[in-house]
């Protein structure tokens, strides 16, 4: 506790000093004045359908942001590893005399669409008054008057994630440009067109480019702030590692009455492994799955116990009963995961037949926490499904092999990463929280580590750089999901955060 | 053993004697002179897409059958409960001189459809040169010289099941006819339109009819024939007893790495539940649920005991490397099952999301042996799930509903009904089976008690009826799933089989 109550006091007596108002009122007031111009361009930038599954949109967008980078002054190309990988649009700009220097980190890609699923296209982007969960209606910002109600909420994919942190670091950078004041360090930028994909080129492109992105800090602008609605720091991300797994059933659906009892039912041996797997509470049962978990500091288990109770309001938002164990949110997020994305066999409802599905899929996303691997959690995960006679395929099996083998299981794993946490006691890791908390003279709330992944490991891995993250946007923005959402109050806090991180860092 | 050796012997004796041989010339010569037309009958019948989605052509059906009855001189209506109500086709001929009646029964509905799952249209039926799985090609069977191969197969939803009994039963009337041979009991026929739906009407039908009805036996045709393809008896179904259960999830799909570990996940939850519901080996866990289960007699067990073991070829042909439990199938369909009919909940494969789903459904289908009943089962499975801290709701709940109970499921139950099985040892019981046995001279095989569900009990608890099945279809029919298809050999066994029970039935 008391290392990180002196982070935050560090914080507090600055921002009761000159500075943190004086940026307050010429950042914020630049916003006030511009709010329909960055909406506008957030909205330019989201027309475009950047999803994996458009490599020429991907380019377009690329070129896109460099064109904004130019038209600052900054120094910008293209990264890429190979010809049909998403470029990293890479930009620079130095600040004479600076000793430090900060690369900000963000993602141009979002995640895949099921356009049907959507109130709106995905790729036209619309405000809303609120939350669709509170019937909120469609709004003419460009016609309403500034300030606009910061409550209001744009829609549209990668409006959220992870569009809004590049719109804000532009609109940050314009608004101290036009209050003349100068950035205290080194800038430079890192925006990668691939991460919602598992950023498969991001090592490549870092070793092909150490020299380039030399630096003294990245920030990860990525990620939901905190619930509670605060400015927020984190220190790590959970990594993740993908997994989709097909069971076998008879060759044809067969009559479940003549043969039920006999014929072996896939949904049911999917749901046996899957609860032979992970507990009710979310522990997760592979024998040696936890034994690699770094225990949390005193400092990160301060920082969690110090952030604001959000359960209460989650549990009426998501309208659950109860989380699933009896730790907290956070507290639970510092352990692994064994997610269900979904399971699938057979028909259902209306649409059931009495037959022995043929097959039964299961997808399954893994968080894993530091110091896991993914091919330890590979080989664990492995070893214990073989320990339950499975015989494990990695393609599509033939009928021979399928009648040779009474449990044949095929594993199809997705590339996946490991997580990352930063130590919240050395000194960048305060100069940062201090930083953040000039904007209003407020704490930041410090996450020792956020739940979601990014591939952040890879800048300490590779360029043994040190990481750490500044996330944005609103919790509750439909991120990886339909109808995603970013609130307005959010991109503004955010700008002042980018403005102060520009202008205040120091250590 | 011994009393049903005897039953076989008895049949066997029988046959040595000329009537057999007689029949099968005469009926076998007229099937083969008129296999196109018989064949073109079939056809007519199942163009009628007679599923419970479409009620008009449910009537057409009743209208047409009611025709064919009334052009081989028997009298025929229609029997109804409500307007609304599917018709049964009911129809009758006396025999002169004739001490026993016995009814024929049958179903002209099909399974319901998914028509692009289907090589070909459900209601265009199509001849193939054997199964779909051995890649057989269409042939016209309307151009080629007779006699067709008997492999050759009919696909369209309902050739089989359960079509096919009545075709084949019109085809041996017409075949002892043209022979100049009468039945040798009154005939009654009971074709009913909504047996795939659970048959809701059927028990007020019969109540309503309860005289026109009388009978010293109703023969149930339906249900494919034993695996090794010989001419089957079976003295009993499985009843049934559908679910389906909704686990809810949050409100709006999450990302599963920000609150994986916190918010519930339904999938993994629907998995948990399933697990405990149902064994590895298909043995259901439900406390009680075996309370009611009434023990095979020594003629059950003897006559399980004398099928030809089938199961080596089942899992050839299903490409199955071994049956759940130790069991061989026939013994296995004794006891209740569990059948999962399907799963869902998320997304798999290419188009998972990395979100925690809001809901999962389970799809399930109980069958049930002879005494246990669907109320009981219905309050077991209740009490069972109630027990494991889950509150039950019937329908959709709203925010406030789901936000109050952790555990919250949804069971919307289906009608279903209860098993029966007829004694075997019973004088008509032996007379079914030795008349069977005179087609060819080899006795017919005896099945305690068919796995798949037929409603044959309200015929013995509201008429107090004997009932007893006569399958004639192939098992391997695809029958309630896609591209369901009967051989042709099966349908010409069907044709003496039937001819064999109108004209050599005595007890």
């Amino acid at each position: 506790m008391h290392r990180v109550a002196v982070a935050v006091l560090a914080g507090l007596s600055v921002a009761i000093g000159g500075t943190a108002a004086a940026q307050q009122s010429d950042v914020g007031a630049y916003r006030r004045a511009h709010e329909r111009e960055i909406l506008g361009r957030l909205v330019d930038l989201a027309r475009i359908p950047s999803v994996a599954a458009q490599p020429a949109e991907l380019d377009r967008t690329a070129d896109w942001l460099v064109g904004e980078l130019r038209a600052r002054g900054f120094s910008s190309r293209l990264l890429a590893a190979g010809a049909n990988a998403p470029k990293v649009v890479f930009g620079q700009l130095d600040t004479p005399g600076a000793k430090r220097t900060v690369v900000f980190y963000a993602h141009y890609d979002g995640q895949p669409v099921t356009a049907s699923e959507w109130a709106s296209d995905p790729f036209v982007p619309v405000m809303r008054s609120g939350p669709l969960s509170a019937g909120a209606g469609e709004v003419d910002w460009r016609q309403a008057k500034v300030a606009l109600d910061p409550e209001w909420r744009l829609f549209g994919r990668g409006v959220s994630d992870d569009k809004a942190s590049i719109i804000a670091f532009l609109a940050a950078f314009d608004a101290l440009k036009a209050a003349g004041r100068k950035p205290a360090v080194n800038i430079k930028l890192f925006w990668e067109g691939e991460e919602e994909a598992g950023s498969p080129h991001l090592a490549q492109i870092l070793k092909d480019n150490a020299g380039l992105l030399a630096a003294d800090l990245w920030l990860i602008g990525d990620g939901p702030a905190h619930q509670s609605r605060g400015r927020t720091i984190y220190f790590g991300a959970r990594g993740t590692l993908g997994l989709n797994a097909t069971i076998y059933g008879p060759a044809r659906p067969v009559h479940d009455g003549h043969y039920g009892n006999w014929v072996p039912n896939p949904a049911a041996r999917a749901a046996g492994l899957i609860a032979q797997m992970r507990g009710e509470d979310g522990t997760i049962l592979i024998p040696g799955f936890a034994d690699r978990v770094r225990p949390l500091t005193r400092d990160e288990k301060a920082a969690i116990a110090a952030l604001p109770a959000v359960e209460p309001g989650l549990l009426r938002e998501l309208a659950i009963g109860a989380g699933e164990g009896a730790e907290g949110l956070t507290a639970s997020t510092m352990r692994p995961a064994l997610n269900l994305r979904g399971i699938r066999s057979g028909r259902v409802g209306a649409a059931a037949n009495n037959a022995i599905p043929v097959d039964a899929e299961i997808s399954i996303d893994f968080r894993l926490v530091p110091d896991q691997t993914p091919d330890e959690v590979r080989r664990q995960v492995e070893a214990f499904v073989a320990g339950k006679g499975w015989t494990i395929v990695r393609d599509e099996p033939d009928a021979a092999m399928r009648a040779a083998h009474p449990r044949l299981i095929r594993l199809d794993w997705e590339a996946g990463y490991p997580a990352l946490r930063t130590d919240m006691g050395l000194p960048v890791s305060r100069a940062v929280l201090a930083a953040a908390g000039r904007v209003d003279g407020y704490p930041a709330l410090a996450l020792p580590m956020m739940g979601g992944s990014v591939p952040i490991y890879l800048f300490q891995d590779v360029l043994k750089a040190t990481v750490i993250g500044l996330p944005i946007v609103n919790h509750d923005n439909s991120q990886h999901a339909p109808n995603e959402n970013l609130r307005l109050q959010n991109l503004w806090d955010g700008i002042e955060t980018y403005a102060a991180l520009m202008t205040e860092l120091s250590w």
